[in-house]
C-alpha cells in the first residue's frame, strides 16, 4: 500500500450544499481543489466554485461570462447533432470547447484548519475579460513578503490558459493577464527567488495530447522564459496521461519537494511527489514510483467526476504538511502527510 | 481576383536541387520558409531546408537528433498499427508526433534581391538541445540595432514551442531557450519598443484546434507576458482554420502593417493583412476581407505539399513590400506588394 495521506475523519470539509449559488437560477455542482494560504492568524482556502443551471431533459445548459460580464445561459439540444457531451467537465459544440459549469473562486477561512466558514465582506472573484469567460479555476497561492499572488486556469473560447492577479488584502486585486498562453494549467510560482529569477512550474498540453511538466523563469512575474520541460508523464499504471504541479514547492535542505497529480488513460487522479535540485530546479533529484495518495475513499471514488484526488494548496509545520484537496472534483478534504515519509516513498 | 502579389518572374529562386544535403544518407526534400534581413549591403535568406532519407517500399524513414546531437534515422514499418501517416508532413506514432522531414536553417545571400547562393564561411543552424531534436523551422529575423534576434519553431518530443537566438555576425550565435511554451510557432518580434516593452506575435494551438494569432509583451525579449488573444480564424473560405503572423510588423503612418498567412480547412494557405493601432497593438484598425494572395502558379499548386504560399520574410523600400515565400513547402519564391495596394485591399 503505497498511499501514505492521513485523511481528516471531517471530510469533506466543504460540499457544493455549503454555499449558497451566486445566482436563482444556478446551482453549485463542485466545490472543489482550493488554493491555501495563511492570513490574518488564519488558514484560508480560496476554493473553485463550479455552477450550472439545472439540467433538462432535451438540452446541454450551461453559464458563460459575456463581454459585458453579465453570466447567460446557454442551451444546446441533446439531439443537436454537433453535441459532443461524453464527458461530464466538457461539451464540444461544432468544434469549439464549452464547460458544463461556470467556476468562479470563493474564500473560506478557519481558526483550526478543519472548520471552515464564509468570512465576511470578501467577495468572490469571477472571470473578468475575454480571456475568462468560460470561468477561472484552481487557483495557487504563492506569498512573498506581503503580497499573495495568485496563479489560477483561465478559460474562454479563446483556450484554456494562465490567469494572475495578486493582493495584499484579499478584498482589491489587480489583474496581471494571461502570463503563460494556451493551453495551459497548472502553474505554481516557487515562493523565492533562485539566483536572481523567480521560478514557477505549468503545464502545456499539446495536439498529441502531451501533458508535462515545465520550469520557466522570470525577472519580475509579470514575464516568463526560458522554458523547459522537466518531468513528463510514465508508462505506468498511474501516470501516463498527464501530470501536474499542485502548488508552490517546498523548500526542504534535500531540494524542493513538490507534490504533483498525475492521472492515467482512464482519468483516474493520485499524487506523486518529485523532489528538485535547490539550485537549478529543472534537475530532478527524486520521484516517487508509487503514488503517494490514490483515490480509495468513497468521497473519493463516486461524485462529480470520480476517482479524483487533486490537490493545490498545503501549509507546512516542521514534518507535517497539511493539504487540502478536491476530492471527485466536487467537495473539499484535507490530510497530512509526513515530510519523512515522502521522502522515504522518494528514497532519499 | 484579390490577388495583388507580383511574383518574380524568376521563381522558384530556390529549390531543393540548389543545396546539397548535410548528410550522404539524406536528401534535401525542401527548401522554404526563409527569414530575411539585409546584412553587409546584401539582402540575406535564412531558409528552411528540410532533409529526410530515401524512402523504403516497407518503412517510413526520418531523421532525429538524439540527445548527443547525432542524426539519427528512425524506420517505422508501413504495416505497423500504430502508425498513422496521412499527413506529408506528420507521422503519429504511439500517440507521439514526428516530422518526416528534420529541418536546419541555411543562410542564402544575394545583391540583386533574386539571384541567391550560399555565402563561404556561414554554417548551418540546426537544432540543439533537447527541445529541438526534430529540429527548427521558419526563422523570423528581426534587427534592432546591430543585433539580430531569431526566433523559430522548435520540434521535439516535448512538443512544437517558440526557440530564440541571437546574432550580431551571424557566425556566433547566443541561445535563449524557449521563449513561448507549446504548442507555439509564428513568432514574429516587433523591431522596436511601444511605450517601454517589446511585442511580439505568435500563434497558440489548442486541443480544441484553435490557431489564432496572440500578441505578448517583453521587457527583455526574454521573458513574455500579458498574453492576448488578437486576431481570429473566420468562417469564410480561406482563413477558417489557421492564422498566423508572417514577419515583423511593417511601421507605417496608418499603423502597424501585418502580412499573415491563413490555411483553410482543407489546407490551403493563403496570404491576408491587418492593420493595428500604432500605440497598442491589441487594437485591430483593419483587416483584408479577401485574401491579398492565393496559390495560383504550378510551383505553388503542387509540391511537398500543395496549395501552400507561406511567408515570413519580407524588406521595405518606400511603397514597395519584397517579400521571400515558400511555395508548396518546397520551394523559395519571391514577390512584391504595393503597399497603396495592400491599404486599399485593407480599405483605410
Amino acid at each position: 500500500m503505497s498511499d501514505i495521506a492521513k485523511r481528516f475523519p471531517e471530510n469533506p470539509l466543504l460540499k457544493p450544499s455549503s454555499l449558497k449559488a451566486s445566482r436563482a437560477d444556478l446551482r453549485v455542482a463542485c466545490l472543489l481543489n482550493p488554493g491555501v494560504f495563511r492570513f490574518q492568524n488564519k488558514t484560508w482556502l480560496i476554493v473553485r466554485v463550479a455552477e450550472r443551471p439545472e439540467q433538462s431533459e432535451i438540452a446541454v445548459s450551461f453559464p458563460v461570462i459575456s463581454h459585458t460580464g453579465e453570466t447567460e445561459i446557454m442551451n444546446i439540444p441533446l439531439k443537436d447533432a454537433d453535441l459532443i457531451a461524453s464527458d461530464a467537465r466538457v461539451i464540444r459544440y461544432k468544434g469549439v470547447d464549452f464547460l458544463t459549469t461556470l467556476s468562479h473562486l470563493q474564500l473560506f477561512c478557519s481558526d483550526d484548519g478543519r472548520n471552515f466558514y464564509e468570512p465576511e465582506g470578501y467577495a468572490k472573484l469571477a472571470g473578468k475579460g475575454r480571456h475568462e469567460t468560460f470561468g477561472i479555476e484552481d487557483c495557487r497561492v504563492t506569498q512573498m513578503g506581503d503580497t499573495y499572488w495568485l496563479t489560477y486556469t483561465a478559460v474562454s473560447e479563446n483556450g484554456v490558459a494562465v490567469g494572475m492577479r495578486s493582493t495584499k488584502d484579499w478584498k482589491s486585486f489587480q489583474m496581471h493577464g494571461i502570463i503563460i498562453p494556451p493551453h495551459n494549467k497548472d502553474c505554481a510560482i516557487f515562493e523565492e527567488k533562485i539566483n536572481g529569477y523567480y521560478y514557477a512550474f505549468h503545464r502545456p498540453s499539446t495536439m498529441d495530447n502531451q501533458n508535462n511538466i515545465w520550469l520557466a523563469r522570470s525577472p519580475d512575474l509579470m514575464h516568463w522564459g526560458d522554458h523547459k520541460c522537466i518531468l513528463k508523464t510514465r508508462d505506468n499504471a498511474w501516470e501516463n496521461a498527464r501530470v501536474g504541479a499542485g502548488a508552490a514547492p517546498i523548500k526542504t535542505e534535500k531540494g524542493w519537494l513538490e507534490i504533483y497529480h498525475a492521472a492515467n488513460r482512464e482519468h483516474r487522479y493520485h499524487l506523486g511527489a518529485v523532489l528538485l535540485d535547490l539550485d537549478d530546479p529543472s534537475k530532478i533529484i527524486a520521484r516517487t514510483e508509487e503514488p503517494i495518495m490514490e483515490p480509495k475513499e468513497s468521497y473519493e471514488l463516486a461524485g462529480f467526476f470520480g476517482h479524483v484526488v487533486f490537490t493545490n494548496g498545503h501549509l507546512v509545520d516542521g514534518d507535517r504538511i497539511t493539504f487540502y484537496y478536491g476530492a471527485a472534483d466536487e467537495l473539499v478534504c484535507g490530510a497530512e502527510f509526513s515530510m519523512a515519509e515522502v521522502f522515504e516513498a522518494l528514497g532519499v
